[in-house]
């Protein structure tokens, strides 16, 4: 394990090189697991030569178990600027030090404390570093992904026997997360975005899966209360009507997330026109994924291809509400890069794993799509979600 | 329910008029729950006098529909000053303005936007200013917990008939989740703390509770891996080992937090001692919580009471893991304000919830303990809570 995690440190380093960045402190639970295999809490100290020092509050013993590193105990962030110019007299050199941290998880407080306690350094946005670091997945990341995706098949087959009309979409997600819990999913699904939470994705039925929520997603769902207004409600499954289980899980940190469109009975033509839709979108995306094809193309030609289909106000969300993106990276967090939409100019490379999920929103009516998740290859790509394709009619 | 939230707005007025602040900007999901009743995407305004404005970028028709007051859509952030000056213009008067927002829980880049999008502003942080507004429920809070305190009670009853030796912590964890879940848990427990997830709570027993963790609390757990390093394990129940059940739940976003100790069989006499010990410091504190009784003094107190029995190098912890407190508000969020710990200077006032913990740790055999949650009242405090007190022996 110590190799794949000093694989990962070194990637960062060359970045860092190239950015002009002396140091990056990882703070953020997420980033320490990834480069430490440790959540333990602290500040992983990685010089952009050299080898890095994971500095923990608590617990040390845990983490000297789970980091074959340099750990050094660190009893108050203000030790911090006397232990490294100490243990790294490199890093001082009379310049002005340049250290990178991940703006977008760092709360303002945490920070203004790391600039207090390193009164030289002058701090710099590290965020895009750490998640194109983090977007080329290991084989080790692909097999972990891999056993998780497993895992939800197995919760989701299992759901097939027990589904019926005038279950409610909280009964079901209840026992899918009950059976991937025992399986060794951690309870919620990690996310970066502020303000995103999520235990284990949303199942969503007719009106309440298009109703509009704060969820950056295509369906969002009505949820328990104003107090968790996205995903499972406690309205019940019909005939006809089509129910959205969009849900994902963790093993050892890794996440997976499909989509799958049920229907009791048949979908009302129109949305059986969508769902087919969908899936064609699904199909081209997965026939022009391979390394070199450019993030946003993706995403502009499924746009283009919802207006040859006249759907295109109902593509991902309803007219203003429509979310921007047909799919996004995912690893240890759900919302990884890269993410297909505009800006996003990155060329796929192999190793990048997409959760593709085209869907479309019909407000009253419900939310149809699919969606699986993808390993990029040299020459195309490989599903990774289990489950079988297509509609489930039951 | 617009009158409840006026009095919360106007409770934290009177705070920022005291502390010099013109306007709050709320940003994080639980704070504009608790002043709004409301978590879509945007931005709560809160001026020192006068009326609330709620901008809006996702979804503005949702909270319309949940905030009863000045709901107004925000295309972009950088609108917002122009936006501001045109609806508030009471607030430009050429002065410098002093604005707060919650420092411990804001991301960097998200207060660079901020602040890039409101130039003329000085920004401070108000953390305490929404801490100490929320330390105080009101009746309507008080039925919500009471409510979430139901809910668990009623699961983990139920787990009584289920739970055997040879079960895993996990397998209990996902059977008391799930049926707290159909209930309308909501899936996980917010915690504000950086670097905090939890979904339920712990189940954890013998040598698995007391793992050094990075858990800032008395008890962490093994956890499932490096990957989620708290918690149940999989781990199975023995005889004469103790088991502690340290779980909540969070119904309509409010949380209650409980811990039993379940045998069975017999514990150890020197863990039967610790357990009656914990009961003791438990029944000294809800003796001495009332109005008026300063937070440090309830856990110095306990302290000094857990020196006297002997076992202070097992309190709330081992030795350099102990956990410096022994109870912490709860509400919209598992960890609040006030903390019953050295330096919390608080006199307890009436609508205080608070989660009273007196555990202790045996490395290598378990922790026992106790967890209550208690309103505090003017003579006293009640317990809310709903499962009688006690080892339960089974």
């Amino acid at each position: 394990m110590m190799d794949e995690l000093l694989n990962r440190q070194q990637r960062l380093q060359q970045l860092m090189k190239q950015r002009g960045v002396d140091a990056f402190v990882i703070t953020h639970n997420v980033g320490l697991y990834y480069f430490a295999g440790s959540m333990q809490t602290g500040y992983l100290l990685i010089p952009s030569e050299g080898e890095a020092t994971f500095f923990v509050r608590k617990s040390v013993s845990r983490a000297r178990s789970e980091y074959a590193g340099r750990v050094e105990p660190l009893e108050s962030l203000t030790e911090l600027q006397s232990r490294l110019e100490q243990e790294r007299p490199d890093l001082y050199r009379g310049k002005e030090l340049v250290f990178a941290t991940e703006f977008d998880v760092l709360p303002v407080s945490y920070y203004q404390r790391l600039q207090k306690a390193l009164p030289g350094v002058r701090w710099v946005d590290g965020t895009m570093l750490t998640r194109e670091t983090r977007m080329i997945k290991t084989p080790y990341e692909i097999r972990k992904i891999k056993e998780s995706a497993m895992v939800l098949h197995t919760a989701l087959e299992r759901s097939l026997s027990y589904i019926h009309v005038g279950m409610s979409e909280l009964e079901m997600i209840s026992r899918i997360e009950h059976d991937m819990r025992q399986l060794g999913h951690i309870g919620l699904m990690r996310m970066r975005a502020y303000n995103q939470q999520n235990s284990s994705g949303i199942i969503v039925s007719g009106a309440s899966a298009a109703f509009p929520t704060s969820f950056d997603g295509p369906a969002g769902g009505e949820g328990l209360s104003a107090a968790f207004p996205f995903g499972a409600s406690r309205r019940t499954f019909e005939k006809n009507v089509p129910i959205l289980i969009d849900v994902g899980c963790c093993i050892d940190g890794y996440h997976i997330d499909q989509s799958r469109t049920i229907v009791f009975g048949e979908l009302p033509d129109d949305l059986q026109y969508a769902y087919d839709a969908a899936e064609r979108i699904a199909k081209q995306t997965e026939t022009n994924m391979r390394a070199g094809t450019v993030c946003e193309r993706l995403y502009l030609d499924a746009v283009t291809m919802a207006e040859a289909e006249g759907l295109v106000d109902h593509f991902m969300g309803f007219k203003a509400d429509r979310a921007k993106f047909l799919g996004h990276g995912i690893g240890l967090e759900l919302d990884e890069f890269p993410v297909l939409a505009e800006k996003f100019t990155y060329p796929l490379q192999p190793g990048m794993v997409i959760a593709v999920e085209p869907k479309f929103t019909f407000p009253g009516r419900g939310v149809v799509g699919t969606e699986d998740t993808y390993l990029i290859t040299e020459t195309g790509c490989e599903r990774i979600s289990m489950t079988p394709p297509g509609l489930i009619r039951m």
